[in-house]
């Protein structure tokens, strides 16, 4: 169960932070490595759809990233004598179910939505990381900050961008209604990892970060978020 | 040009091999590197497809050996001041005709297409890189032979074969038909990294040692082969 610190150890500060709650340490692991095959599965399917060479190199770097960061929360799961595929069982339906979400029409549509999905997610999970038992939370968090490759999806959208105008237009609108989704995912690992309806208003601070985060991303592609 | 050495230089040995056979490096890193892309994508497209967490996990594993056998000869490609993407180009088309003749009907023939076809043209690559210059050859060689999850993908097949026992006839023909493209593809390796007609002789005993490896592979399975 997700709890808040007693008042008297919180920081003197009016900002409460996921930090704050305590998530379950194997339901926050098998969410998290399913997510990552995920993304895994996300990227790859792209690399296997698109023709373009330069494409198919650099959303093969992040699918390999992805990869590495899921083989590495497995091993988390392993080293408490827990067999990841039984761990990540409860949450093959909704993050499968995300997953046909974020998909969208076509490959740049779907790298988007691998792009601020998973960004988002990630940014997520670095925050409730901080909140694991023991040495838990450090190890997970360096795990999800290593490299995702996002530099270079940001690249091939740019890119994609550049040779198809309209498409700016497409894709800030596709933008907004994953950020919509993705939060809806984000809310439900909290209730997944422990119940923290009585904490409601101590995520919205969380959120408004991590929609900051996503703000940064779109302008990146220079789209308005 | 792939070439034989003078009879002088020659082993007093009937056997004759690839390794006297000397590819075209760029060609060869290209062709190779497309192809452990192909394997990656196409592990990649069964891991996305079914929906049992133990085979995604094993078939993952796969597909991330793959990633990084391509990483691997991309960079060898970029050692030599090349780009990865212009030296792969010229083997998109068959490399990818190859793919969709791999991939079967559901996902345990394409399970046994990616087990058996990459498995041939791995050996295949490794016997190649006998004869390539320089210091790429081994290099080359030692990455071909790193664990490519092979013993998993075969674990997960023994066990669908052990679920479904009419499968293993359908598999046991699929495995001859497949060893048929994955020979063709490897002779078309030898037209595109040089050109070696007046040799044809000389390819036919590595073919023989090639398919030994793969009957052991589907003996491995309990198929005959």
């Amino acid at each position: 169960m997700p709890r808040l610190k007693p008042r008297g150890e919180q920081a003197p500060s009016t900002r409460v932070d996921l930090g704050e709650l305590t998530p379950e340490l194997l339901p926050y692991l098998g969410f998290s490595a399913r997510l990552q095959l995920l993304a895994f599965e996300s990227l790859s399917s792209i690399v296997s759809g698109v023709s373009d060479l330069a494409v198919k190199a650099a959303v093969s770097e992040a699918a390999g990233a992805a990869l590495v960061r899921h083989q590495g929360l497995a091993a988390e799961i392993r080293r408490r004598d827990d067999d990841p595929v039984e761990v990540m069982r409860p949450f093959a339906e909704p993050v499968e179910r995300y997953g046909r979400v974020i998909r969208g029409e076509g490959w740049t549509e779907a790298l988007l939505g691998a792009y601020v999905g998973f960004g988002l997610l990630d940014d997520f999970f670095i925050r409730l990381a901080e909140g694991l038992p023991g040495d838990f939370g450090p190890r997970a968090a360096r795990l999800l900050a290593l490299d995702s490759g996002e530099e270079a999806i940001a690249e091939v959208l740019r890119q994609a961008i550049a040779e198809d105008e309209p498409l700016a237009s497409v894709l800030a609108m596709w933008g907004r209604r994953l950020v919509g989704d993705t939060l809806l995912l984000a809310r439900s690992v909290l209730h997944h990892t422990g119940d923290h309806a009585e904490h409601e208003e101590n995520i919205e601070p969380v959120l408004t970060e991590l929609i900051a985060a996503h703000t940064r991303r779109m302008d990146a592609l220079g789209l308005t978020a």
